[in-house]
């Protein structure tokens, strides 16, 4: 019986192109999986694909339909943000059944959707990854966690509740009526093409959550541009120097980011594939 | 009798030379002014005008001393945030009685102190500012404000509560134990260096701020870089749209940024200088 997973592009659209890649690898690998790319995929106004009410439609359509097992978020880059109201409301029972895979500005939605309970939402690799060079290895962890595979899962989640953010996002959801409570889970964060200095800001504006956390690991830090001067502080050191401040344990690295060895991180206390 | 100014950098140095100038500039037209540039302006450690230690220390220097009737920001950059705790909570009698001017990343001090009650805090151009082009009349003007002479202010701040913020400094600001209370207040936002992206994701991020205000005014949005496609919606249509969603007046365009022309804003109810 094959298995049903729904593709939309809640931000910035894919091409053509890079949906046949990402089908092709799925019928190769997984044959069980039957991928539907959305055909709002592809549309674009603007800095989006397509206008909100599109991206909502489009997302609303993939995540309450009976027929399909799973919602898969086709890239991030900026826009999930400005459609979770009122799309996380208008969810229904069908929709809360589903695995919810994707990262990047898509944590707007998996935050959105861990904070309402609804689904399991999973960090993972995006069919837009299908462009790095070993994309071909990320996407087909996320494509083996659809179809019931758990190995592309991060290694070291150990028990207790976790989730996964870029942390410009997560800086950006915290506040907003879709932030979930973090309380007691290990934060993996991750960030690309962010100054050092400016990351060292996001770790101030977020202190009063890495407070209630039971520890932060450090996901990969990527093509951050260079500055006027050096910052003078590792990346490493910075999210330390924080975890300091707020009291919260620093338990270091993670294998998360924007890279083609970014791995896969179900939200909670999950840690094999949605009905697996 | 003179008016002495205490000068700090809680965040990034400037050069004995761009002191110097404010000096002379200050010693021409306004002589009742006794500018005294703390050595520590001068300092460097990486990315920040010294230590947090010694830049902390260098604020409440400047801000605890009795022979001292205001203090002025040298340059924002980024960094004032890293010594709100414990240097809020250290401030004196003093200081309550002073004047604070600055702008840009020191607004984390404006606001903190906003938030506490502690003196009166002003956006205003700051030493750094003499650089620009028509750099000597965005200084001038703090100068006469601290001189007494209240031309500098921005023109349409109408009677009720007013506060103005770099956006980026305000957001990560917000949700922090140093946040002011800014209902039914009148904010006024500027950027720098931002993608309109970016910007979009920042009002999103303080849209429960934004329904709490009595209006919002738009400063200038400088330096924008390129993306990588255009976003699709002005600036100025990117304000309105998310002053909209959150059920809050749009009041139009005011007179503050990263420019020559930032003009000064006193935050609250105040019009004249402190003490004037």
């Amino acid at each position: 019986m094959s298995i049903r997973i729904a593709i939309c592009a809640p931000a910035t659209p894919i091409t053509r192109e890079q949906a046949q890649a990402v089908s092709a690898l799925a019928a190769a690998e997984f044959p069980e999986l039957e991928l539907s790319f959305h055909e709002q995929c592809f549309a674009q106004e603007g800095h989006f694909a397509g206008p909100d009410t599109m991206r909502m439609s489009a997302f609303l359509e993939c995540a309450n339909d009976p027929g399909s097992d799973a919602v898969w978020f086709a890239k991030g880059g900026y826009g999930s943000n400005r459609i979770l109201d009122p799309a996380i409301g208008s969810l229904n029972a069908h929709a809360g059944r589903k695995s919810f895979l994707g990262y990047s500005d898509c944590g707007f939605l998996l935050g959105a959707l861990y904070r309402n309970g609804i689904g399991a939402p999973v960090h993972a690799p995006m069919p837009l990854d299908i462009k790095r060079e070993g994309g071909e290895v990320a996407v087909g962890r996320s494509l083996a966690w659809l179809a019931g595979e758990g190995s592309g899962i991060e290694p070291d989640l150990g028990d207790g509740p976790v989730a996964a953010f870029n942390l410009t996002t997560l800086a950006m959801l915290a506040g907003t009526p879709f932030m979930p409570d973090l309380t007691g889970h290990v934060l993996i964060v991750e960030e690309v093409a962010e100054h050092l200095y400016a990351i060292d800001r996001l770790f101030f504006h977020l202190s009063p959550l890495l407070s209630t956390l039971a520890g932060l690991r450090l996901g990969e830090v990527t093509a951050v541009p260079e500055n006027d001067r050096p910052f003078g502080q590792s990346i490493e050191n910075i999210a330390k120097s924080w975890c300091r401040r707020a009291g919260v344990p620093y338990l270091g690295r993670a294998a998360i980011g924007h890279t083609a060895s970014n791995r896969i991180v179900p939200f909670g206390l999950a840690r094999t594939p949605h009905g697996a």
